[in-house]
């Protein structure tokens, strides 16, 4: 894991400065609250303040903004809803953010064909909440009510990507700001296209990289006719996992199915005042019509019994599933409180489903083997888990110890034909990861690319590419 | 449409020959009736022979290939099973053809993780005969038995997409060699990832201008359980049009949803000596659970009740679903026929499917206008539909007539929010609609990309991107 180094620097220029301010007025803001506020993530990384903020309203002010910065070599940081957990948005090597909280229309739902166009600042949660009463959906939920265009550039999923895909499947067409200031549109409303390169899918995942996102059209689906959400606790995590193994092979097209282990359960339990039994868990989403639903759920209890899985519990009441979801989703806060004043290093590996149980059990050893505190949940139907390790910000050592442990957890992950990172990105953390997992040949390929639209550098930089 | 325009070229030099003759022996081959059989593809462009054709055997092999062409300026035109219908494997520059139909070995079948690693002259045929027994298949399927590489290369898809998705989402990493003789790896078996810059998907559908693929881990599906296939004829092309769209809007999970006007209903009678009502039709395929396929089935006959359909004829048994599917995959070759000694000029417009109904409206006129024989037929769950324009090629003028009819349909697809492409590729053909689709600025951004993975333009040259 890399810490950020934040270059001497020389302040704004001051001709930057006034071209900004003339054009923006109060959108755009050198007060030290306001950089205090977009100087940091959900990560435990140390704050790195961008020199600036600024507020677009329109990808012409974007166009313009990357003008001048281009004109006065100014770095940008793209900033959605602040929620990252890899450093994205720290400004190490300042210079002016872009907080797109502003740009937040949905501009346009087409219910028709399932999709809808949005600007960059709207929530998964404002998205949903536009929708209400269209029969339509946005099913990616990476938990925090995270920004859309920040979902794509990380190429975010979340707990419905097993069913639904992630940011990759739904993001049907862009536009966007290059370095040099000219603006692109990518992909379109087509389902499918064999339409030159795939500029989308080049963006999404660049973490403000290679453009800024200013627009985008995403798939929707169909609220399901029916829904059913079901919590088992098992006698072990291995027990937890093979029935994971056997409902994704299967073929059982599970909604979400979520692993949390004793220690997480306890944690919620305490933080969300649930009564959850406090053994490894699985919670299971199933979206179909009322007949699909019935025949999943069934399929997956047959296994869970055959697993010695106890106590299969159904929320079928939405405000049941609710309070369900929002327990889980409120884990990582909840995991935080096992220990005041901590801050977490979360994992993100994601391996072949094979090898999801050995990926598992070896973490559980290497944090037994550190001495620290760091449940473990997970995207299970994907292969994906999260390790939050309880750290001490104020202690160099125990910090030193959590990057030791994120590591081999990752090592194992790689040698399992896994990812180090399923679903929240490389940031500056984990770049070492990224050259190990695709070698130098591939991260060359993507330094070319990165040099090719953008020259100067001038987009998030540090982040992603090592030696960038 | 531009027109092959072979530029004038010295012959290969010999110390290149002498090269690859000496590394390949019998493998490399500059002989007329080999140089001759890799000239051309489906489509009705002119022959366009490559000087000399290699077959190499591994990924070091290629790498040997591109290095000695890159120091002898050769261009390189990688072939697959040389079904493409846009002119991609034409050496309008001539150069070495590199032919991977002997690098055709499944190397694994990961069973469990429900995926497969092969090399890129493996067919789909070949692929799913070698997945049988293991509970397992590879559900695209373009008609033609194209090899994996070339459909990864072109972004193909077919009959089945509605419900598997397209090569884009099919293709989970590969391993390419690129213009500077490097190997890649990219992607992996992991479900997912946020771990870079997405270059498998920017090499899926870079046609061969980016990099050349010599292996592929590909998603595979479970058989399901329970297959249906139904014949629907309905009273007008906008009555089976709107069947569709009620089907994909209220989210029915069919695998299949074909349409065939009358005039392309009576080719494949005549070509396949089938008895099908010569009217507007739709082919359907259900996969599911016995009680899923029978709730989608149940769900799709009221709709197409509600629209006129007529005789809803079921085809359960596993050799009738064959023979229903063979006479649809020889529905070009049917069309051909309806005109003997013809070729085809195929459009290939998607659009967002509540603008199918215009589409191909629109389309129907133009092609009465034209005065040409013009079968529609399409995968129209996915929006995507073709018309088989049969003209006769000795004839300019009516090849001339075809292209402006070809022209008039892109046009239209573009305005309604559709792409000039929905699954055949750009290849040389379709460059000036690239540019009509995606502006300037981005088919710059794509030349930027081209330029810093290809410097010297060795890759495929003269497809793609207008002006290289």
């Amino acid at each position: 894991m890399n810490s950020p180094q934040p270059a001497a620097r020389d302040a704004l220029p001051t001709a930057f400065v006034d071209t900004l301010r003339t054009a923006f007025g109060a959108r755009f803001s050198t007060a030290q609250a306001v950089r205090a506020h977009h100087g940091h993530d959900e990560s435990h990384f140390p704050d790195a303040l961008p020199d600036a903020v600024v507020f677009p309203h329109s990808t012409g002010e974007v166009a313009a903004i990357v003008a001048a910065c281009r004109a006065h070599r100014v770095p940008i940081v793209p900033y959605g809803a602040g929620s990252s957990l890899e450093g994205h948005i720290l400004a190490i090597h300042g210079g002016l953010c872009v907080d797109f909280s502003e740009m937040n229309k949905v501009l346009a739902i087409h219910t028709e064909d399932m999709d809808v166009v949005v600007q960059p600042g709207v929530t998964r949660k404002q998205l949903n909440a536009a929708l209400h009463g269209s029969g339509l959906f946005f099913p990616l939920d990476p938990g925090a009510d995270a920004s859309i265009g920040g979902m794509a550039s990380t190429r975010a999923s979340g707990t419905n990507a097993v069913r639904y895909g992630t940011m990759r499947e739904s993001v049907l067409g862009l536009t966007a700001v290059l370095a040099d200031g000219r603006v692109i549109r990518t992909g379109g409303r087509a389902r499918k296209s064999s339409s030159g390169y795939d500029l989308t899918r080049l963006l999404v995942g660049a973490e403000g990289t290679l453009g800024l996102i200013t627009e985008l059209t995403v798939r929707l689906h169909p609220l399901p006719e029916a829904v059913s959400a079901a919590v088992c606790a098992f006698p072990s995590v291995d027990a937890a996992v093979r029935t994971v193994i056997q409902t994704i092979q299967l073929g059982v097209p599970v909604a979400r199915i979520e692993l949390l282990e004793a220690l997480t359960v306890r944690a919620i339990n305490r933080y969300s005042k649930t009564t959850l039994r406090e053994a490894p868990t699985l919670f299971f989403e199933f979206h179909g019509s009322p007949a699909g639903v019935e025949e999943q759920a069934a399929s997956v209890q047959e296994i869970a019994r055959e697993q010695g899985g106890m106590d299969f519990e159904w929320a079928t009441r939405p405000e049941d599933r609710s309070r369900l979801w929002q327990a889980r989703h409120d884990t990582y806060f909840a995991c935080l409180n096992l220990r005041p004043g901590s801050r977490g290093v979360t994992t993100d590996v994601c391996v072949p489903i094979s090898r999801l149980a050995e990926a598992i059990a070896g973490a559980r050893e290497d944090i037994a083997a550190s001495g620290l505190i760091a449940p473990i949940l997970g995207h299970v139907g994907d292969g994906n888990f999260h390790t939050v390790i309880l750290v001490d910000p104020d202690n160099p050592a125990e910090l030193e110890r959590a990057e030791a442990l994120n590591r081999r957890i990752v090592e194992r992950a790689l040698a399992l034909d896994g990812t180090c990172t399923g679903e929240h990105g490389i940031g500056f953390g984990k770049q070492d990861f990224l050259l190990a997992e695709h070698g130098e040949a591939a991260v060359d390929a993507m330094r070319l690319v990165k040099r090719a639209l953008d020259p100067d550098n001038l987009l998030n930089p540090g982040k992603v590419l090592p030696g960038l």
